[in-house]
């Protein structure tokens, strides 16, 4: 029995990783069409921005350490171009065929590049590598001044902070109003107040329209970084037939198989669920690729494991601050369908004489289930673990009045009396009893 | 309608502040036989150690402030010497008598001391402000060199690590196994390892016996901290003929109303329920108080709330770690009737190149239910935040199962990509396959 995985970062890996926990005996082919394998995108902003000094304190493993250690064949530098599911083959750049009897589509995501101009040579994108390197090195040989960074979503900021980082002037430009990829007015507010800190300037509702030398539209600047999102890469898989969800990628059931039997798709390329409005949808992330790529590695080893989905839990640096989401923002929720109510609160993360500053948290609840459905956290790093406990209260399906009783720690070097998720649910209670669900 | 109060540190201050949040019209009238109220013993150790400069910093409140925001009189140096229920009425010491229609009983706890020698002068407590005052100016007047501190539990280690920090010798003695007023072989390694690395000495299975002049007894010292436990103050109550429950604390449903009607008991004094096992039991933590003296406050102003009771989660730094506690320990576990399995994983709780070090976690699930029950996390700041995820998990009776699918946050600065929750997760999973529960 031969497993062949397509994409050798997060999810690929992961999946491998499991399927030989599970089988000793499966032979196990990783296929990467990059020349590196496992190292997390999600740091590239902090070698860009100088806390990591060599791109490869980001690799994890090397083929080597596969091989020797798990006994996974990984190959790099091989592209497949076509799948030939009815023969069981892979088509490699150059002609070799592969065979396999259980695959696993990890081909991940591309930066969106839908911009005139975005093919200029000091316009950056931030996703691989190689993208990583050629950025550094325009930082370092051109010193350039002036940066615009298009995208306010995590990497818009990530590449904003770091070019802050780098000496440069920096300008956020965002074609809408979201801040994270999210709808909300309380969390822009405060995203944006910190960036202003760092003399970033957010323009919102402001598109780009074009790329050219020394400029973005009427702005002057030597680089551009552009964060416009991700596009799942889903050609081979439309290629060989299978079927693609409503958001783009690849529709997969919650054992990550695709339309097709035997086959798997797992990572930014796959769809996964909401589990707040039980909706597919799409993640660019780390943890919910390696989560989904176990699975899809169970499935191929054929084991009968589940993924449940995502309530949507991302945390980002931004300048400094911590910011944490989860579930969906009030303006989400009621497009959704639910009835939101909204509490955001101010209050220490720890007390004063440990010098602990404000954190904000927003917590939404629906009106007739009183659910908590969503929220953010901002501040400092104890953020992690606020934005933490609403998701797994999110994912519970938790009321606001039991969120209250939350047994949370304390001791004053680390926190307070009176936990600030705590504060903000009590606030939540007093806004739902102020105006209850009509019946 | 007149609310009497007799305490004026948490519990009785959040009856208070509720109280009259709900009825702009009751008299409120807290009586403190101390001569603060409202400060944090939480933070006494930071105090004697020089973090906290002055006591005063710990006062959050003031009488005045109470009066003029909140129009609730605070009466300090107010003992209550008899509650006279038939007349609805207190007696102070002086015999001045005060009238009540409804009363919450909130006087605290206080230091055991119940071991030979206990009064000698250079014997120490750490419960109140008087006791830090006393304790503080003994260690700058006598420059003590030696010190041993009787207790393994919370306040024993702040006291030993205070102690350290004023650069004296430190040796613990624990008369039976427990860390943390837990029974487990796991917390107690990594606590009495993190201590030794700051040359403090544990001895477990050492029971103190008697403190004389310069020794306990065999090991000579300048002074002692006695750290064994508090003592609910149920006097007053008893001699009222309020009931007290099984474990020495006034006994009170999920409204905290005593066995006497419209009369409440809330914080140190007063019992509540152990989530896990159902059973009642006693907590002298400020979070456990501050929401039983709120569901107190309520009741007494006529509003029907209820407190769940606590799944016993605590946080404490130790010699710089810090340690969370939640739910039982394996040990516990059993002689509580589960069946329980255990995992313990060390893994780093921030990328090696963001400066992450390893933390231990600890989950125990009940083999029948898969349900976690209990668990412990040491390691950096971000152990509150573990802790609390854990907390909420075992309130909501979450199975390992789905525990492990938890959308938990990561970024890079500030988290990894497998949250150390999910890796002990995982390990638990594979300890109930290896060994699944008998029918």
């Amino acid at each position: 029995m031969k497993l062949a995985i397509i994409g050798g970062l997060a999810a690929g890996l992961s999946a491998a990783a499991r399927a030989r926990r599970i089988d000793k005996s499966l032979e196990i082919l990783v296929l990467e069409k990059g020349a590196n394998i496992s190292y997390g995108a999600c740091a590239l902003p902090y070698y860009l921005e100088g806390h990591v000094r060599r791109l490869n304190q980001l690799v994890l493993n090397t083929p080597e350490q596969f091989s020797r250690q798990r006994n996974i064949a990984v190959r790099t530098r091989a592209e497949v171009t076509a799948i030939e599911h009815a023969r069981r083959q892979l088509v490699l750049a150059g002609g070799e065929r592969v065979r396999y009897d259980r695959l696993v589509i990890a081909t991940g995501s591309r930066a969106a590049r839908k911009i005139a101009g975005a093919e200029l040579p000091n316009v950056f994108t931030l996703h691989t590598l190689e993208d990583a390197k050629r950025m550094k090195q325009a930082l370092s040989d051109e010193r350039p001044r002036k940066a615009v960074v298009i995208g306010a979503g995590y990497l818009g900021l990530e590449l904003a902070e770091a070019l802050r980082a780098n000496g440069l002037e920096v300008v956020i430009l965002e074609r809408g109003a979201d801040v994270l990829n999210r709808t909300d007015a309380a969390l822009r507010e405060v995203v944006s107040r910190q960036a202003k800190r760092f003399r970033v300037e957010m323009r919102f509702n402001t598109a780009a329209r074009k790329i050219e030398a020394g400029r973005v539209d009427d702005i002057p600047c030597d680089v551009v970084a552009l964060a416009t999102g991700f596009e799942p890469n889903v050609q081979l898989a439309q290629d060989a037939g299978i079927e693609i969800g409503p958001t783009g990628a690849i529709r997969v059931d919650d054992r990550m198989e695709t339309s097709l039997g035997g086959v798997f798709a797992a990572g930014d390329c796959a769809e996964t669920v909401n589990r707040v409005t039980g909706r597919p949808m799409r993640v660019a992330l780390a943890t919910v690729a390696n989560k989904m790529g176990r699975v899809a590695g169970a499935s191929a080893a054929g084991v009968r494991e589940h993924f449940p989905g995502t309530v949507g839990t991302a945390l980002v640096r931004v300048f400094g601050m911590a910011v944490g989401v989860t579930g969906l923002s009030t303006a989400e929720a009621r497009r959704e369908g639910f009835d939101p109510v909204e509490a955001v609160i101010e209050s220490r993360e720890r007390p004063a004489y440990f010098w602990g500053n404000n954190s904000t948290v927003q917590l939404v609840a629906d009106r007739s289930s009183r659910c908590l459905i969503g929220g953010f956290v901002a501040g400092e790093r104890g953020v992690k673990g606020h934005i933490n406990v609403l998701s797994a209260a999110i994912t519970m399906r938790m009321r606001v009045d039991d969120f209250e009783q939350l047994d949370l720690a304390y001791t004053p070097p680390y926190a307070t009396a009176w936990d600030p998720l705590l504060i903000a649910a009590r606030q939540l209670k007093h806004k739902l009893e102020a105006s209850p669900a009509r019946r």
